[in-house]
């Protein structure tokens, strides 16, 4: 418990809650490897949460599913890439530190949102379990929203990220595939980003 | 219209859109007066929007109003500071420059918004007012969340946006005065917050 907490005089619960607020922090200090639309800098993953949030309410028509529970897209979003407070952010395209990531994130989700009251833990760590499983139409277009987002920023900087670590137009087919179920048109979007990526030599 | 999009075949809509996006990611170039949690630099304005939607879902059972629609909640604190990309940040506690704060705000909102589709343009405009105007349950609450946020931090971090400015408990009790109208327990934890910054001489 961080020590402000100590000094007032709170329920246990609110306290645990804050106490999570002031952990979470830490994620404006999580970089990520790609950089901002304008090439200057990297992004940190605090950014890209409320980026991604953003888009998701921008671009809600284009969920497959029509009906979709808006809301949970957005929580689910605003909440899966906390684990990187303790497991770190992994490249889409680092084949290598992609492995056990899951397991890693899994630990880090326990740790984190262990801290919450009991009620508030199991819901989100369903949800961040939800958004990794991917088998709901919010799930799915989350992950859409959250695979688009750094490709879209990659466009249109260079692909600064993509070009230090040559990932192949294929990797990104690949990585992105996912895309294609949560939305038509994000897919498209996609597709036409993939080739204009190869025709300016951004992506190998 | 950003030059990526002349280059790809997407409808007027969805192109006004994705435009909108690559705009507001100038948000992540706002710097906000105050610091991040362990007091190391400042936080910029995406940084926060994503913060304030994470202690909404966090402190959602703290809303006054119990039947609170929590999706309007977190629209209003997603946009309301864009116009910051091309109004500025204004620090809370600077009188002058609070001067005509709206009139510059309302006219940067009309800008960004205003390149959008005609529903949305008007969807968001109309809850960027709703922020603004601090007169539904869903506002107050999120106006509740968006003025506790930086207190806790400062109350963490040394208040170093506070005594650099010279801010004065009254002031403080004057400007975060609406927190009380949108929830009970987050004014609690406001009135407790500011007799430590007291004790602790980061208030005036």
């Amino acid at each position: 418990m961080h020590s402000l907490l100590n000094k007032l005089n709170l329920t246990e619960r609110f306290s645990q809650q804050i106490n999570f607020i002031l952990e979470t922090d830490k994620l404006k200090q999580v970089i990520r490897r790609n950089f901002i639309a304008d090439g200057s800098r990297r992004e940190n993953t605090a950014e890209h949460s409320w980026q991604i949030i953003l888009i998701t309410l921008t671009f809600s028509e284009y969920a497959k599913e029509k009906n979709i529970d808006l809301l949970r897209v957005i929580k689910m979003l605003t909440l899966h890439d906390l684990v990187e407070i303790y497991a770190g952010d992994v490249f889409l395209f680092d084949e290598q530190a992609n492995i056990g990531k899951f397991e890693n994130e899994k630990l880090s989700a326990e740790k984190l949102f262990g801290s919450l009251p009991e009620d508030q833990k199991h819901e989100f760590i369903s949800l961040w379990l939800e958004f990794e499983a991917t088998n709901t139409p919010e799930a799915l277009f989350a992950n859409a929203i959250d695979r688009i987002t750094p490709f879209l920023l990659n466009s249109v900087n260079g692909g600064q990220s993509w070009t230090e670590a040559g990932v192949k137009a294929e990797q990104a087919l690949k990585k992105l595939a996912i895309i294609e179920q949560g939305s038509d048109e994000i897919w498209e979007l996609f597709t036409q980003l993939l080739e204009h990526a190869k025709t300016h030599q951004l992506l190998l």
